[in-house]
């Protein structure tokens, strides 16, 4: 790899370490909201995932030449990497309280109803307008605030799914965004909202 | 208080713990990719706030009268509020890699654009329809997909603010949100879009 490669490679690994901790720590909040084990399973494999990465870029910040200036530089990103992963981590430990299987106390599912952003699950019918639809077609972030962050078909997660993954009848979609958007992304999964 | 209020009390800080650990995520980041020591010191704060916080909620579970099968339960809630505090802690370490002054590499500022949601920081002209408005009347977040996350005033900055915030000229003001509304939002700040 050229220098030039491997500055390149530098920064797409630093935007994946930033997305991917930042997905940890919905995940890891939509796990302990739902009491799902399989959405904490998740953000205990990413961190794996995220100690790989760190390893990466370290040996990869470490290999590219560079004077005596700029190797503060580099010691900023090594530091950097550093941190992103202590904040997997502390997902990953969230995560192992809903592994742990101790009974969810009551409260706890209704932070979720009071937070301004709010995480919303749906399972998709096969009369929904979104059957058949690309995540890019429906741009639900777009038009009604809701990222979508995770699907879930034949039992098996995707996380932080591509823009063209196309949404099927029977797809659970766990999304993020705003409350406003919320109910209108329930009615248009349900099939009671055809157009928006 | 009886221990119905406990319960709200209890609620109340659970939904506190959660907003502003995923505020300082949000702050740590931001704080890196504009290299502000401002927002990093406000993450020391919040570190602080959320310190006295968990002990909050733990001198408070404590308190109230349970059986012996509702006690996991609680146990549910420290072990919860001890993962959101290491959270903080995570975002508090990043924070102190901007404040110990290392500089920045050039490669980090990338990071933000390349993300799918971003961090925005606009200045209200005095010309922008955003002046004399609350945060309610805007509904950035409704309409453009931007959360408003920090308003600097004066050198001051206020995080997480109030629905009743009405902006003024010179405010400066960081957002949430999807790349889509970022374009809209500089226009709206600059007075260059005057509908939307």
């Amino acid at each position: 790899m050229s220098v030039e490669e491997k500055f390149v490679s530098l920064e797409e690994m630093l935007v994946d370490l930033k997305n991917t901790t930042e997905l940890m720590i919905d995940l890891a909040y939509s796990a302990l909201i739902f009491g799902s084990k399989e959405i904490a399973k998740e953000v205990v494999r990413l961190e794996d995932y995220v100690d790989e990465l760190r390893t990466k870029i370290e040996l990869t910040a470490l290999s590219i030449p560079r004077s005596i200036e700029e190797s503060r530089e580099f010691l900023t990103l090594i530091r950097v990497s550093t941190a992103a992963e202590e904040i997997a981590d502390a997902a990953h430990h969230l995560a192992m309280v809903v592994l742990k299987g101790a009974i969810p106390h009551p409260i706890l599912p209704l932070t979720e109803t009071e937070t301004e952003e709010t995480i919303t699950r749906v399972k998709v019918s096969e009369k929904s307008v979104m059957v058949g639809k690309t995540l890019e077609e429906l741009d639900l972030a777009g038009k009604i605030g809701q990222r979508t962050i995770a699907i879930q078909r034949n039992g098996k997660w995707t996380y932080n799914p591509d823009k063209d993954t196309v949404l099927r009848a029977n797809d659970i979609i766990i999304t993020r965004g705003f409350a406003a958007g919320k109910k209108m992304l329930k009615d248009l999964a349900s099939g009671a909202l055809t157009k928006f």
